[in-house]
């Protein structure tokens, strides 16, 4: 008999969902965890015999899952959760929004802000996130306090702001920071073009060379609503797709978030450029962009994560409630009770988001050699019985409190419901000086 | 100085919502609740100087609200919660729901899902709810175990069941069940022709008939789907709503369920006639059903609650998600993102439901001499923070986890989070026994 192996930590569920392959739920598994990696999946019982762990977890009513990959963020924008609701778009921004960032948002408002975004995303079971806002080297810093794997978006826009003065300077900025960082295990870059009608075709030219040169995603909002497009069409004679097209920017390297607004022709181009598409339902229902075409990009093969874009237009980081909303609104928008079901929408929310950012060989399922960036959810409330399908429970039924367990890169961020790397009265703290300062 | 004045119940909250006065938000208030009405209502000072309580509850972090109104659900079904989603519509209904049904719907089926489903409410902050359903005597024996308002909607249809067999015999039995209950406090009753396709001309003008010599309100499924509306042009000519109208049975006493597809015509004589309406809007997604046209009937002055649906079509009974959910709708449907806002939906799941069952007069707002039916609800959370705006965060924000207490009729029954009517064994041993005997 072969001497059982030593592990760091093995998880034992009542339930495993690997997301890859597709559909497969597995019952009274585990996970074997060294050095950060899932090195096995097995049968409990095979599990102890195999293996000798240094930390032995047992998960006797829970769904174990892929860590959660919140695909479009703005963390910092915590800060400003409800802080304008039930307001048309343009006075929304132009009246609540951007002056209150232009006179507040700081280093320390990115810092705090990121660290309640971060809190939050990873009780809730996520452990990644692709964030974009100002000062992201501030938002690096609270990530990296957190201990959550994040895609750091480095913004760029024409216009100045306390940040950075011009397109160059954001670039030159944010190319800093991601240098500061290169070596960090879990954050990495994406140059961050805001939107087409925030940056010039120069600007654009300049980040496809960079993105080549320096090997790097690039991330962007893209047909968020219908007005962007108009306006496009009357200042550049096409629309925005086609724009980003002519400047050389569609391929597998690029992340658009929101595409709400698509032709048939611009689905099928998403499709054949491989670019990863975020959806971020409830921002675009709360905002009235509009309804994203989701079952016609899945039809065309388009990958599609998902997002849950800033606090202040959701108002919460909370990938259960996007993942329910995402299948709700596909199936109503169709009218077909059987588009988006469960199983392809916790993929979105995993595994396909891991995809969308170009992670998807480390992280995003539960399989041997990808990193150990895991999920635990509780069945045992009552409000969630009976319990004939845990999958259709995870989109349909729980709730983010539902969360158990998270670990990313193998190392445990939530241990029954608790926040391991911050302590609840600092963040209250945090949260209520900025709110004496907004108000 | 006058001496103060002894009530059972003296609760201070950081914040009162009363709904009525609309849109208005009082802060360090106390509500004084005697023989179960409120008998006051007033700031939190001068309230501890006016009364002596038996019971005094101090809610620092709290919003006190109205308990909720759940205008629609069928609660048994919390026992086949999740039994079959993603499925197009009438595959859904003929493969597996009505099939289920046939072979095990009973009088403990009843009580026991009905149990469940009062205790999944009662801890959501939903303190009334109009039920239909077979076996109402089951349903109110649970009800009245839970201690909940409920209205019990009498069911009758033409085809033959377990509970009856035709419509004569519906009718017969649902008006015993009332005439059995009829002293209950919290228990009221209407009838509840299922809906246009399945109850036959004679049937509703029967129900009309009844309900004017018994002063009983109507409860009723209405233009739920597209097909309904073609069945029903093929069938009678003409629309349901149409068919109900030249039935005599529009008018305040009735509250239809869904009315997703209306014409605009249709909207005008929904608001000339009164009639309630429930809209449902997670359940009209997950079965792809449609958009009610919510913005449209609320500036025609239609009186509009919510309906969580029952469990097989949502797949939870939660006031909070159908709130939000109604809210983001509204405004994605309508592109515009003033649609709906926060107050507007916290009064939908509460006065105006309660209008549209006729109880408004009892409940559905706070205000002196209305039964003392309360729900608070802890922001405290970190992932609430910061907070601007309390009524923002119940739309937006919270979830039903954050029901910390409500009373119903001045009693407590949920306290700090906790249930008291019901212990978590019995209800998780009753839901896996029946779990056992659907697999």
């Amino acid at each position: 008999m072969t001497p059982p192996t030593a592990v760091d930590t093995l998880i034992e569920a009542r339930w495993v969902v690997p997301v890859e392959p597709a559909g497969m739920v597995l019952e009274h598994y585990a996970v074997a965890i060294r050095d950060g990696r899932i090195i096995d999946l097995l049968p409990i019982d095979q599990a102890r015999q195999r293996y000798t762990a240094t930390e032995h977890v047992s998960l006797e009513e829970h769904v174990l899952v892929p860590g959660l990959v919140n695909a479009h963020t703005h963390a910092a924008m915590t800060l400003l959760r409800g802080f304008a609701d039930d307001l048309p778009l343009m006075a929304w921004l132009t009246e609540a929004i951007w002056p209150t960032e232009r006179e507040h948002v700081s280093p320390d408002f990115v810092r705090d802000g990121t660290r309640l975004a971060a809190a939050e995303m990873l009780r809730g079971g996520i452990t990644c996130a692709q964030d974009m806002y100002f000062y992201p080297d501030s938002a690096a810093e609270a990530f990296s306090e957190a201990g959550m794997r994040a895609v750091l978006s480095l913004p760029v826009m024409e216009f100045p702001t306390r940040y950075a003065a011009d397109a160059d300077d954001y670039l030159r900025k944010g190319l800093a920071v991601r240098d500061r960082w290169s070596d960090h295990p879990l954050l990495s870059f994406a140059l961050g073009p805001h939107a087409p009608y925030s940056v010039s075709d120069s600007s654009f030219e300049r980040i496809v060379a960079l993105s080549q040169e320096l090997d790097c995603p690039v991330h962007t909002h893209l047909h968020e609503t219908q007005a962007e497009i108009e306006d496009s069409l009357r200042q550049h004679g096409m629309r925005p797709l086609e724009r980003l097209e002519r400047l050389g920017l569609l391929g597998p390297g690029l992340s658009v978030a929101h595409a709400v607004h698509l032709t048939d022709g611009e689905i099928r181009l998403l499709a054949e450029r491989n670019v990863g598409v975020i959806h971020n339902p409830t921002s675009n229902m709360k905002l009235a962009s509009g309804i994203a075409p989701i079952t016609q990009m899945l039809d065309a093969g388009v990958t599609i994560g998902l997002g849950t874009d800033g606090a202040a237009s959701n108002n919460r980081l909370d990938l259960w409630q996007e993942m329910r909303q995402a299948s709700l609104l596909a199936k109503v928008a169709s009218r077909r009770a059987d588009a988006l079901p469960a199983h392809r929408a916790l993929r979105m929310a995993t595994l396909d988001g891991a995809r969308s950012l170009g992670l998807d060989d480390r992280i995003g399922s539960i399989e041997t050699g990808k990193e150990a960036d895991l999920c635990a959810i509780s069945l045992a409330n009552i409000d969630f019985q009976p319990c004939y399908n845990p999958v259709s429970h995870l989109v349909y039924v729980v709730d983010r409190h539902a969360v158990s367990d998270v670990w990313v890169a193998g190392k445990p961020r939530v241990r029954s419901h608790s926040l391991l790397q911050f302590n609840n009265i600092a963040l209250q703290q945090i949260s209520r000086s900025w709110q004496n300062s907004l108000c």
